[in-house]
């Protein structure tokens, strides 16, 4: 079974992710990578890994594009760039998976809040379909339009959700560590190499605009919530490391009970054992270039102050890879397909 | 005015940085520095980029080095190897400064419950004056035997100090960020740098040891703490990251005023300003190299949370550069003396 | 299809990526990982990215893993520890690849200048093939005893071997630089993230050991060669920088036919194109975490002057890919089977 | 004795290194640094490591500038922007610190050749001394137009010199490897953190254009040299590995003779010795943050190929040390005034 998809925005660093996932995808075949700027230049210009896997192919113009008939669309467009096109695609009866921001928050209010503007396509909102796959599976496999989600988003939720099931959550405070592929692919002071590398920047103390698809899927009020962020020395991965307060002290039994049954089933989500100890909480490293969210957690004696750790490749489950699972799905097919491989471990 | 100093434990790695900074110290002159396995050996071997600093220089033998008049003896050895050595040059009349673990905890029960045996010279305690000249600048100028300061715990203390002064703490779950260096010469698995190298290692979830430190030094209750620790990619560097509570709103004036005063007329503590933003929050490798200490902090509109964030250079500020500041001011010498070096940055 | 294979050294990093490159693997079952030290330990205790191929699994010791019926056996063992369980599982009709050095050298001779003694079973450097399935793809088919290849030796030879063959080289000055995961996974002082990180260090000016492997593959004589290794800041990674002079000036066809004709029809062996200039040396971020080895060069417009950069990943292409690209030539499966994964770029 | 100067690119990499520099100068006072873009912005909001030592000073118009008395000025301006100010202040009388490219070159044909365009001021190019004082040391002291040196050719140059001046070189083929700030503080693709990180670029296979100036210093023949380039992971740093092939074999004494010889009463440039054999070839690591070139080299048992091995800090060494050096010897101060700080290492 082969289906025919087509990666916009394929010059930036989500798009290049998705064209080496889908280059080793035994059901989904590239049948076009659209970018304004570079049609007509080969892909591997952009991506030198991967010219053995697209050696003759070039970027086709977004005119060019709406002309090759495809099943799926991956928009790994710029927020605010993505929902015109996907409109356009969604009337055409081509499925989308949109990787920008554009179609994440169900709210319009919320949108325009965490967004600085009005929605231009309201009315999708409401069918998009939130594309964690961990959290809404059956949602995203008879749905057309899925929105990729936020790659802190995604580390956050997946380390959160189990917790906030159980109603025991009194407050939170995140901090997330990021690599620099995060910022994408264009070059700026802060992502020069001399001003980036080892940095530990501390660039948002309390409220980075993820936060909104925290809230929005774990359900907790705002008031419980901040999230700082910290640059770090990576180029791949994101770390959440949630400071937790829970209402009432409990036993560990309890939060194992509430990971296990949230991670079941799930390929692609597990929790770390408690032995031994030194690998209770996940490296980013030990998830590189898979498709894994990896949470582990430690409660405090006192049963109140909890530490929760979760970790991803953010090109991979926090964009690209999920964004895959949910074409899977879509499609119909084996949610794992194409994203089985192991991490690259030490890299 | 030139005094003679030895180092003990010369050949590590807070032993080098001292070596480093008395290189290029107007007043203090090495006369020997001691190593029990490398006696015999030129220092430049273990410290290559030293070499035209001490290119005749070898390491003396415990025995030889007692036998080497000094007025000041550093000692760069490690937890629970330090104390004997301290006394036998008490003993002496020599000036010690202690960069062990050895003498920073006043009360012997608690040294006993932080290093999980007794101290066998608990008597020294109490004439042991903790190095931070920050908080202890007289009583370290009058004093002949001083130690010195985890690295972790002087980031944690210059971060929190002021704020613990105002009596508005309700809680601090600080993380502590640091570098490999850190865990000193001797390699390991943790520290093999394919495994130890772009690590998000949480190594400690709530309780390093250096929270004796900062307990004692913040007059804060135990249980207003937590310590989590992570490794992460740099060789130099401490970053702390607290997540502070406050009882009660307050103004963000009232912060100001206290880290002001706190920091007024000292030449390695200071405050980053609010403005630019994207600077209030200190980077480490702002201050790499140098024997500074910076201080940020961030007040939610709420009042009530706040994140505060210091910095530091594990080998200067948080270890040998506190060491000499502090035997600047037991011999007298101006307390910046050899130490007013500029950060290197971008390095 | 599907064969039992048995890994020993399986602690080690060589064998953590066989382990890695298995799972995922679809005709090779890992039946047993051997380690002495760590017997009855669960694999990702040192592995922690396996954790979810490798969930139960425990090492065995070497006496447990000789009762194991299986197919083949790799052997990630240190240089002098391999050829005595080669020659044992040979005895038993097991089909044997040795990642260590132990069979690379036909000449017993050479082997005892090389390593420093002679060797232990000189009769099975005979029937060994050399694990270069590049060069050597059908004796590798039709062997049970295949010698890995050094990573740098794999390196240096796929970048010269196409010019060998012309007869035109009179002298190559090779410089290789390489990653810190090519020492292996004991810790040393020379390994100690303090000191290995960002380390330009030069150690071995003219004649590294691969250089026999180099010389017996190219066929060119000793004299004609250095080798000069750089320790440089990866993890993964051996790039060659080959400074090579012709004997008298060609036009850059005839370079393009060498390299061209050497590299057809090889899945994992490929040449840079000229255009565009800045791609046509290779880097080894393009090839991380896959089997493959590119190879460039540009001629001077003397037509004498050569330079030659070929790069890989040393613990795929130069290590554990290899050894399984062999496994499979032997085992009659498709030369590819279980490697085809695109790097992981950027990372 | 106190001297007034300015500092013209005081935004950028090279003017930032010189504020550090003379941030801890005993005899040099900044009373102006220039910046067309971010005159009237505080210094530094651009380097932020120098808050304290210029809390209130701002960045001057080049108007303003020109109106401020001034014993020496230094211009860390791009190539080709330089000499139309220099010409200015030494039209006024003022000493004259080019560190752009400008003035490098003696012969205006070859200025033409390796710049691309005519020399604006060929009349200048005559009265400027190569700013190098290891060669120059007296030409310097009483001239008042010095140019500054390209790193990679000061690293050439103090690496190759003393060989030259045997009359011995056959051929050389140097390779130099550059950390990130050589390309100095605007960002690019090239630059961007995750494209630039732990590359091994090799982005210039022959002929870098600070080879014109190595040729110039070393009056050998453009013909003996190619001149590679790769950049490698470091932020500050160049090491040249240079592979040399000499007329006739020669024993070591006669290279000892000629390093020593060359390097003696140079207070920043320095052999390494022989032993400790992993020692002999320097790492940029050694000297990071000092203005000190080390050298090393080992002679084949042939006696013809040789090895040299130098290393630097591309920002001092290479560029702003080097320009305090000059402009303390033009002023008639200690030639090491302001530059005496040991390197940092590890870092």
């Amino acid at each position: 079974m082969s289906y025919r998809v087509a990666v916009w925005g394929a010059t930036g660093m989500a798009g290049g992710e998705l064209l080496r996932i889908l280059a080793n995808h035994p059901n989904l075949e590239v049948v076009c990578a659209v970018s304004r700027g570079s049609a007509g230049k080969p892909l591997w210009h952009d991506h030198p890994h991967l010219r053995l896997w697209y050696p003759e192919m070039v970027y086709s113009s977004p005119d060019e594009a709406m002309d090759i008939p495809t099943d799926l669309v991956f928009l790994a467009l710029p927020h605010r760039g993505a929902w015109k096109v996907a409109v356009d695609y969604r009337e055409r009866g081509v499925k989308v998976v949109d990787l920008s921001g554009d179609f994440r928050l169900k709210d319009p209010a919320q949108y325009a809040r965490w967004y600085g503007e009005e929605h231009g396509a309201p009315a999708y909102l409401e069918q998009a379909v939130y594309g964690l796959p961990e959290l809404h599976r059956e949602d995203i496999a008879s749905s057309s339009l899925v929105s990729g989600v936020g790659c802190n988003a995604s580390c956050a939720i997946l380390g959160l959700a189990p917790l906030a099931s159980t109603g025991l959550v009194d407050s939170v405070r995140m901090e997330l560590r990021v690599g620099s592929s995060e910022a994408g692919g264009s070059p700026s002071k802060g992502s020069h190499h001399p001003y980036r590398t080892r940095t530990m920047r501390v660039f948002e103390p309390f409220r980075h605009r993820h936060l909104a698809e925290v809230i929005q899927e774990t359900g907790l009020p705002e008031d419980l919530f901040t999230m700082t962020m910290t640059a770090v020395e990576m180029v791949r991965g994101v770390q959440m490391l949630a400071q937790v307060t829970l209402k009432e002290p409990v036993k560990e039994a309890v939060l194992w009970k509430a990971y296990r049954k949230a991670t079941e089933g799930r390929p692609f989500w597990n929790v770390c054992p408690a032995r031994p100890s030194h690998l209770r909480l996940p490296d980013p490293r030990f998830v590189l270039g898979s498709n894994h969210c990896s949470v582990g957690f430690v409660l405090h004696e006192d049963g109140v102050r909890l530490l929760v750790v979760s970790a991803l490749d953010n090109l991979m489950k926090g964009a690209s890879g999920s964004a895959v699972q949910a074409a899977n799905l879509m499609l119909g097919l084996e949610e794992t397909s194409g994203l089985d491989g192991a991490p690259i471990y030490p890299a």
